[in-house]
């Protein structure tokens, strides 16, 4: 058996996904990524980093899998925090990685404050952040790597802004190859902290978690450091913010057109140049990430039938 | 821009596809090709090589849009017969790549006797077949080299059986360079002509088009040039029957474990391992060709909601 390290990402070509434009895209899909997301990039150079035996983090979705099987990689102790609501699907498959789950009930305790909590219990364990952490940054920034040596008719990269690990990495990739290459963040209107953030010149949070489909972009602000990089020079170019139901055509776009399985989160980067077309007229690549696959059969069912 | 040409096909490890068995699989997806499957590859050969100047075709599927986008590339004209009970949308796909779509009422007339009749009308043209084609063999015969070349550790190919183009490309690209690698077909129970005609020594034909939720597989026989290369020496190692249920679990399987899309037929060959997984237990690495992914929403969420 090979070791485990992090796929490649999975570029694919897509023509008319904007119909009647002269958008040309490039999909950097990470759906095949290992768990299904870009968050294994992330996860795995954490768990291979960090000196720590334990590592503790807090998530309900991507990056708890994804940090589960690359502490299972490097042998270490993981434990996850996840709400006592989370998907049984969602808590079996962290545990089918060899990690603890850690059911909370978010209406007695936040899942900050267990957190705090579990690194009193446990103070020689490392406390991981889905995007608030250098080596997630690091292990974000090689996917903008693959990205930058895929093509040089890329001008512009899109992808979703949740924490802003992500685009942080991206950013620091452009800045390394130091590349004139736009870097354009995606948010769903209904958590757009971020480009509020953007517009104020200041970190702005949302007061409580945001709704919205796109359940990877439910974070209450950006990370320090991301926000650090994302509004530094040649940071991130711009946000643009898409309606939920630009998320849902774009899933929907993604299954007609690109035979792509993709999560509403993932659907963000081509859900804002659908709806955001004359943004990307200039005549360059436009390479979308698609920064994940995993979705409820039910919620896919109910997208793909307009329910 | 730049010339359309097939695109190489995507290979995909997938862990625990199998569950509770040793058996390692390798997915080969045509999913991401143009047109949505591997049929580009067959289409393509047929519309360059051809030295006809219209080209005339019976499908109501896959081969229909490869072979439109084809002649399009080609600057050819291009007829496709339909039965006028097809689905709006792939007549339309098939007329958006610019072809004349010739709709009959199959209960008057058969799509072969239509062939014929237009046989007549266009002495001239090509009279073109998704599978008993030597330029279609070739064609298909590239996704063989592909796969022959991604990994010395390949020990078996599944794929699945309709008209048999698909694996007697296979065989062919194996028998070219000399190897020891099994070519395995998956063909569904309701329409296993094939697998009877194997047992049988002779060819031998269903007497109606069979049903089956994999409509790449309705076809009443095997091509009689595919046969010979089949059952030739080093022809196809053998062909696995799958239940229909079998292909919806496979689809589900692919959607749940893979993040991947597929088609009823396109899953034809995952089904055939997972039902008969003794048969590829002997430690080497199996490829499963994912033939495509071109499948109504309506009849993907039913497969994925189990009804």
């Amino acid at each position: 058996m090979k070791p485990i390290t992090p796929r490649p990402t999975t570029f694919l070509e897509v023509n008319d996904l904007v119909p009647r434009s002269e958008v040309r895209v490039i999909l950097a899909s990470e759906t095949f990524q290992h768990t299904g997301s870009f968050k294994f990039r992330a996860a795995y150079q954490v768990a291979r980093n960090a000196p720590h035996g334990h590592i503790i983090a807090a998530s309900s979705g991507n990056f708890g899998q994804a940090l589960a099987l690359a502490c299972r990689i490097f042998g270490k102790q993981c434990t996850i925090v996840m709400p006592s609501t989370s998907a049984q699907v969602k808590v079996d498959a962290v545990r089918a990685y060899g990690a603890e789950v850690d059911l909370i009930d978010v209406r007695a305790l936040s899942r900050d404050e267990r957190v705090a909590q579990l690194s009193s219990q446990y103070p020689d364990a490392y406390i991981g952040s889905a995007f608030d952490d250098p080596w997630v940054i690091a292990g974000n920034a090689t996917l903008g790597e693959e990205i930058l040596e895929k093509c040089s008719e890329i001008e512009t990269i899109v992808a979703p802004v949740g924490g802003g690990g992500l685009t942080s990495g991206l950013v620091m990739a452009v800045r390394e190859d130091n590349l004139q290459v736009r870097v354009v963040g995606a948010e769903p209107e209904t958590a757009n902290d971020a480009s509020r953030s953007f517009k104020a010149g200041h970190l702005l949070s949302n007061e409580v978690e945001p709704q919205t489909l796109a359940d990877g972009a439910r974070t209450k602000s950006l990370g320090k450091r991301n926000w650090e990089i994302l509004r530094g020079p040649n940071g991130l170019s711009e946000i643009l913010e898409v309606s939920e139901d630009a998320i849902r055509d774009a899933v929907r776009m993604l299954f007609l057109k690109a035979n792509l399985k993709v999560e509403p989160t993932g659907a963000l980067a081509v859900a804002a140049v659908m709806s955001h077309p004359e943004r990307f007229m200039t005549g360059g690549l436009v390479c979308c990430v698609v920064s994940g696959g995993n979705v409820d059969p039910g919620v896919y069912t109910d997208i793909l039938m307009g329910n």
